[in-house]
């Protein structure tokens, strides 16, 4: 069976294009991403295709991933690494593993952003060569978004000079304390600090949880690996469950960068309440960016997938049936996508590299006014991406048809690894909540102007913008009339939501709808603003770009994420049938014309989308055929142990038929 | 940790209430389901608590699925289970056995529906008492829901009286044949007859795949296991791929009810061309009664552990937490989806029934005349039905927060084996494609007189029904209302359908919302139907029903499946407003009043919905830590074969700091 892929366009490096540095975010990133990939690509350990992690037991699959964590560590040692090359190798594995990139993150930017200079000068040394393994113990298993609540308790012993951590009930269990269960030492666990039976809510205390020499628990420390996940889900990734008998440790271990607790049981209130937002906000910015890759690259498997696939004719005459990806079915589901995760990855770094600048700065300045504003920003992000990356991953799954269902596809591990994403980090309904409630309070107050992600409140309060003349198809594609389409939408949602909040009413549903209302509208302006340079520099790409731009501008509002969106823009009959009109229009334009450019210039690898729907070197035929059935664990002689079994149950009959005749007999005998 | 769930109301045994028996469809079910639960739940071989099958390699998991499925059989044979026993017996083990239901039916049906007498008499016994093990191949590689263009022949060969089955491609591998890549011995096989080079297109021919006594592969058959499914989903089916290798089987094994081949070649046509819908209708039949159910289990899961679950106070003053159903961001997503679960039971029950007892009629009667009404009905049907559960069992994951996320939640098995449904036994943006087509032929010809579920059509053809007055939030109420929205909403649809396809447009991403809208006044109408008797005979749980019936109504016009049908109901803001007020009274009054009751007499039990979240006899919170994380393979001792490594890995920095020193060393004596 020859290979007959030679005209299917998948890399198997990484292809330097002016377009594809763009997209991928500039020239350092691209590179980092290119040196990354030839790193993971080409040794053994990190193969996607040498282990079927979803066909073995689940303790194997993270054995693999914890030999993969030991062999980054060691090139992130030996060849130097940054912290952000670090993450992204991880992250290039898709595997989750122990070290995974978030839990990384969370645990050196606690250290760094908490700890006193002089508790930094000790651990950050250890956690940078990993001389210990760190992880973040937050979440309980009684309580997830209301941290307030947190049960675990830091007693300080004054007669000791030592915080007593412990769980006093099973409601205060640590849970899903990723890289718990087996794999860290030290955590950071967040407990309510206790001072002569006062109070003083939750503070930070690092927490020593397994001996360095043995990797057993620490005495008092009692911790579970969790079990499996729904999906299949995040095999590297080893949580865990952790209860604290009365663990002691000394009082140098309470992060005391803010607050503090003197020798003699004195306590040094914070100088700033808000630094509190910190930790989440850094791990929310980080997803902003990377949410969208995740669906880029299932937009990529469905791209090269269903551009293969053939099924049925268009046209009765046609000899060769037609390609999947030219029916309205496949196109309308994939390039919105394709335009959507553009939008995040391209708005998302904005963010995230916004943030992070912020970040750097106010460590030195302690200048914290525009954390609310980052925190807006981080939130809506968050809720954002995630909603529309596992909504797409899915999608795209569904639009390959029957064999997006197989493993192989890796749709199923990349749904896995994203849908956790709604309620992890803030289950999406309640901190979407949050975006609603500031907009609320500046309304009210008056006070957008201090909070860019706001800014358009100041439009909708100056009331009634006239209705602008929507007459054609192309009257749509106008920046300025899908602005008016987009805030007078938001304009009717937030006037609803300011009733319903007068009225009493419990608003914790349709917050949802506002929030990726007022995202919708943050990150097309985002978008658009990110337009006005390339027209500026005349850039090669402008139209591409453009095409992207507007195929996602109209999607969003003529394919909004909740029918109460729909109901929130009312248009006539005219102008709905135009705005589909244009819609459709753009979709076809972008799949004539840009499509395939678009797809090269992102230009994932092979080892990148971990397909077999999308192979450099075989069809997703030959790679289903190879790889899912004759290489299967269960193929052939490989399960002979129980044809025995199964020739006997075939036989079952006789016996059950002789025994009944038997019976029979008996009785009619007696 | 005492336990704290004696208030939680979740049966270890059905319980035997008037409205539960109303809901299971009636005493005879409900009676098998009691029998079916109380033989499993018993039975050590069935426990879903002794192993824990995400955590264990997937050919461990169908081992233990297999040894189910002769345990199994072993009842049957013993008992004398009907075929309807035997199949439900298996759904209760929700673990998709190698016997898997479908299969097992649609194998027995083809033998019944398409065999002659005298190949009946031999191979029905033989099937009934499993001395074979059937399957049914149909799809390949390279083609699904396109049946015409398999690639598959028969060949008849005249001088020896028999047919050569031929796999000529790759692409015709046969592929996805479910409880064919370990277990099966003979596959009903759909291939291309030839008769002297003359293609008489698909038929089915009966091919013995593996020798009965070893279980080997017959000559010239080639087999494999297909490889893990997406999310660990149907652990317990060998799927295969299959091919053919020149397979001689004699010209007695081509199904020969319909048309057939005599000893010199002779083609004799058959009297019905209808009888090829049979086999896919015959699924689909079982599905629409079916999946319903899957999604009520779900929403019973999610309601006990959001019942349990405490986050946040709604007022600050509480001394307790608020109990997390109580929020509208869960009532609004669980409350709904009980009702579409209790329409899509309810009505698909009456789909399921009418069309068997339709079968039992035909097949004397050889009267085809109402199978076009039925195709359309369980298409319709198979559509409506998996895409209102798929989404639902996920939308009840995420309302229960990062505790849904763990495997032992249950959400993730019933996602995996319910989605998968979107894609097989037709692809739904394909299939759902045959009810616009059929709407638009029977509008245009006006012959929808023929077939009930397109009467709608004709009140559509009549024109504009008169706008009627909607001035209060309980005009919604009233079904003649309700009727006249989705009536106009569906017109609008159906218009724009025919304009679309006038002008050449390809309409088969827009389908989709049609046949979504077109089975939402289908089901409403149904489930209007069902109340009139309860309501002649003064029914005991008439006002729970009411309920449901209100909500179900309210949420599909309220929130619909997709934007699009939003658009097309076009109201004026105040009705908006009311409908929106009447939605979310309609869901406050179930959830105040009939809520409890309703779960009640459906009354799952801890083993039907097999989640930790909802035991009989722990609280979630005792079942995740004693199941999920004590209990996991991964916790404690169990990985201490990697212990080693993971303290080596810590000191790692040492060596290559040294050897840089070293090296440094060297460098600079040089």
């Amino acid at each position: 069976m020859a290979s007959s892929s030679l005209d299917r366009n998948i890399p198997v490096d990484p292809i330097d294009t002016p377009f594809g540095v763009f997209l991928w975010g500039g020239r350092e990133k691209f590179d980092r991403r290119r040196d990354i990939h030839q790193e993971l690509s080409s040794n053994p350990i990190f193969s996607k295709t040498a282990v079927v992690l979803p066909s073995i037991a689940r303790k194997d699959a993270w054995t693999r991933a914890a030999y993969q964590a030991r062999e980054l560590i060691r090139l992130k040692l030996e060849r130097g690494w940054s912290h952000t090359h670090f993450r992204e190798a991880i992250r290039m594995t898709d595997n989750m593993l122990p070290t995974q990139p978030q839990r990384f993150r969370i645990f050196m930017s606690n250290l760094d952003r908490q700890m006193s200079d002089e508790q930094k000068a000790i651990w950050i040394p250890k956690a940078e060569r990993f001389e210990i393994f760190g992880s973040y113990a937050q979440t309980e298993l009684g309580h997830g978004s209301n941290v307030r609540d947190l049960e675990t308790t830091a007693t300080f012993d004054k007669q000791t000079d030592e915080f007593v951590i412990d769980s006093p009930t099973l409601s205060s269990t640590k849970y899903w304390i990723g890289t718990t269960g087996v794999w860290a030492t030290h955590s950071i666990v967040v407990a309510k600090l206790l001072i002569d039976g006062k109070n003083y809510g939750n503070h930070l205390f690092l927490t020593q949880i397994r001996e360095l020499d043995t990797q057993r628990l620490m005495p008092g420390v009692e911790i579970y690996e969790l079990g499996p996940k729904a999906f299949q889900g995040m095999l590297g990734t080893d949580n865990g469950a952790q209860r604290f008998h009365n663990v002691r440790i000394p009082r140098s271990q309470m992060l005391a960068r803010n607050a503090q607790v003197l020798r003699d049981g004195t306590y040094i209130e914070p100088k700033n309440q808000k630094h509190s937002y910190g930790s989440m906000v850094t791990v929310r910015a980080i997803m902003a960016e990377i949410t969208g890759w995740d669906l880029l690259k299932a937009v990529a498997v469905c791209y090269h997938y269903t551009r293969y696939r053939k099924q049925f004719r268009k046209d009765k005459s046609q000899q060769i049936e037609t390609t999947v990806i030219d029916y309205a079915s496949v196109k309308q589901r994939l390039i919105p996508l394709l335009a959507k995760g553009t939008a995040l990855v391209l708005v998302g770094q904005n963010v995230t590299r916004g943030y992070d600048e912020y970040t750097a700065k106010n460590l030195k300045t302690g200048d914290f006014s525009q954390l609310e504003d980052f925190h807006l920003q981080t939130v809506g992000a968050k809720v954002y991406s995630t909603e529309i990356t596992s909504h797409g991953v899915e999608t795209c799954r569904i639009a390959c048809g029957g064999h997006g269902y197989h493993a192989l596809s890796g749709f199923g591990r990349m749904y896995a690894n994203t849908a956790n994403a709604l309620t992890y980090e803030g289950d999406n309904y309640v901190i979407g909540q949050q975006v609603p409630r500031a907009i609320l309070k500046h309304y009210k107050n008056k006070t957008e102007g201090s909070l860019p992600s706001l800014s358009y409140l100041t439009t909708i309060r100056q009331g009634e913008s006239p209705t602008p003349t929507i007459d054609s198809e192309t009257d749509w594609l106008k920046p300025e009339i899908q602005q008016w389409a987009l805030e007078k939408r938001l304009a009717n949602m937030v006037q609803a939501h300011i009733e319903d909040t007068a009225a009493g009413k419990d608003t914790s549903y349709t917050c949802h709808a506002l929030t990726m209302a007022h995202s919708d509208f943050v990150y097309w302006r985002g978008f658009r603003d990110l337009l006005q340079p390339l027209q500026h520099e005349k850039s090669a790409f402008l139209d591409q770009i453009t095409a992207l731009f507007q195929v996602f501008s109209l999607s969003i509002l003529h394919n909004p994420h909740h029918p109460s969106m729909a109901q929130a823009l009312p248009l006539s009959y005219t102008q709905q049938r135009s705005l589909r009109a244009a819609h459709d229009a753009a979709v076809e334009d972008l799949a004539t014309n840009h499509l395939a450019g678009i797809i090269e210039a992102y230009g994932f690898t092979s080892y990148e989308m971990d397909s077999a729907l999308a192979r450099a070197d075989r069809t997703p035929y030959e790679a289903l055929f190879e790889e899912g059935a004759k290489n299967s664990e269960m193929s052939g002689d490989k399960m002979k142990h129980l044809f025995e079994m199964m020739v006997d149950t075939r036989q079952l009959w006789k016996r059950i038929e002789a025994a009944k005749a038997h019976k029979g007999d008996m009785q009619a005998k007696l």
